[in-house]
């Protein structure tokens, strides 16, 4: 079995495009994510999991229904599932998701910005 | 519910003793954990679950039976179910662990190196 360090710097200078998720490490039944974003996301929900966001660089905001979250490098949140979320990022943010496999970017919503160029980088 | 922003470096900031382990979040049945180690570790596996070593701060060795893993800050590694593993740091390093819950930090052996201390930070 091949045992690899991941390197989050390198693993985004090789991520081209902007809202195309990458698969960088799985364990168990979980995916490591990462994705370029300069967006406003849609509100959603995973009524199946919880969901982590791990900021490496830039800001993300989370918009919830009651507040908003503001994250810098550094930062991490849970967003717990079945909790309607809205992501944005203002200027370009680099952004690690943790959430199982099977999960869609657009949750319960069905969207024009669901991902489906999943692969492994 | 309540959801809040973990901040890697304030959490790490309020860790006072070396090879404690405390947890920062909770993702369904995972738990991350932050630690402070400057020591060898025992040669030990999980058979159950993979596990992940993220470095925040400074330096982690990581012995496989067949080749040695070494990792600096901004890196990650999966270190697959069942997988001998013996991590070390020679200098102080700050490491975020992500396991479920009821995983222990001696896996399949047993030693007084066992964290018996777990609790939220």
């Amino acid at each position: 079995m091949d045992v690899k360090v991941v390197n989050f710097k390198e693993k985004f200078s090789k991520l081209e495009k902007r809202h195309s998720y990458k698969i960088i490490a799985q364990m168990n039944e979980y995916y490591f994510k990462i994705v370029k974003a300069k967006r406003e996301f849609i509100w959603h929900s995973h009524p199946e999991t919880d969901e982590v966001f791990v900021v490496i660089d830039g800001e993300l905001k989370i918009d919830l229904r009651d507040k908003a979250l503001h994250l810098k490098k550094g930062d991490m949140v849970v967003i717990p599932r079945g909790v309607e979320h809205k992501p944005s990022c203002h200027d370009e943010c680099h952004v690690i998701l943790i959430e199982p496999a099977e999960t869609v970017n657009t949750g319960d919503k069905v969207s024009d910005m669901l991902d489906t160029d999943l692969e492994w980088i």
